[in-house]
């Protein structure tokens, strides 16, 4: 095998690095998350460290890098407690992964990568109309992480939207049939395709 | 589309209500973490919940469940403050995710699922052999997610293993020239394509 050290690794240049490292992690969920600001701008960005945090109550998170690298979308959430996760599919990547770039504040990405708002009466934050899976969050707890300045964002569950009824007899909702992608380092997108489903595992 | 509230997902069985939303938030980097308890036990389980928090310096975090319901990996991480995380290919899912099952804290996951643990001189926890991405951390922070009991732990990589050097040129690590895997919900694991890499993206 071939062995990197510490010592390595902190040897490479920033983008090397960052390159490596955000790919040795693992294949990520990328999604589209939507957020009003205080004074009414639409925001939309897209987040790939999104963990599920538990099924009753139904609870996710997602990783906010520092305020200073990342500011919108979470200081829109802690003013309206409300946000979006949007699932991306082949045909909105280009436009998904443009939402990465750091427009000011005041840009509405929706209007400025060409993805359509979709305003549902209850919520005030926009989801994506291209979209197949779409659901609504209300903020849990925005946790610092100390060692780096990034967040833990945790919300519930408190409603979804699927273009279709493709879920299985037993509640698994197959994202293949919906074409969702996974993404893998900075800005590489993947189609998965399922190799096996393993039953509940006994000793 | 087709509408879920906060009502309707409430009414579900636990277990579809369990596939239904461990599927809803996306594709996971599964990952099989190594440890070893202050008794000396080797300890190996799968984890889903994996996000990349840093680069520079390296920063890797994974969701715990709740000590009652998972207390091996994350109490002997605590005891001995090291890890690795190991990358799992199509021909080892059946032991990886066998390794779910609730063995008592004296069993060594390894011995019961068959796969051969790999110790280095300088690591006190177990790698996988068979994994072609295998890397080592040392404890940063377990962080509480006082919601539902479940942690965030963080770490930093200290060592990279790689069974051959398929790197590109960029530092990005193509997982899928080594076969990772990722996984769905509670028992789904899927093999991802390349659809396409995009540059850093700019307004």
């Amino acid at each position: 095998m071939i062995a990197f050290s510490l010592r390595d690794i902190e040897s490479w240049n920033r983008f090397y690095r960052a390159n490596f490292i955000n790919s040795l992690s693992g294949f990520k969920s990328a999604c589209l998350i939507g957020t009003r600001s205080k004074s009414g701008v639409a925001n939309l960005a897209i987040f790939s460290n999104i963990v599920h945090l538990g099924a009753d109550p139904a609870l996710i998170g997602f990783i906010n890098r520092p305020k200073a690298a990342a500011p919108d979308t979470i200081s829109n959430i802690e003013d309206t407690g409300v946000y979006t996760m949007n699932h991306i599919h082949p045909h909105m990547i280009e436009q998904a992964h443009q939402t990465s770039a750091k427009y000011d504040s005041s840009v509405n990405e929706f209007e400025a990568v060409k993805l359509n708002m979709l305003w549902r009466d209850d919520c005030k934050a926009p989801f994506v109309q291209e979209s197949r899976i779409q659901y609504r969050l209300s903020l849990a707890d925005i946790i610092p992480i100390p060692r780096n300045g990034t967040f833990l964002v945790t919300g519930y569950i408190e409603a979804v939207y699927l273009a279709e009824d493709l879920i299985d007899e037993d509640g698994f909702l197959p994202l293949e049939k919906y074409e969702s992608i996974t993404s893998l380092g900075l800005g590489s997108y993947y189609q998965p395709q399922k190799l096996m489903s393993l039953p509940y595992a006994k000793p």
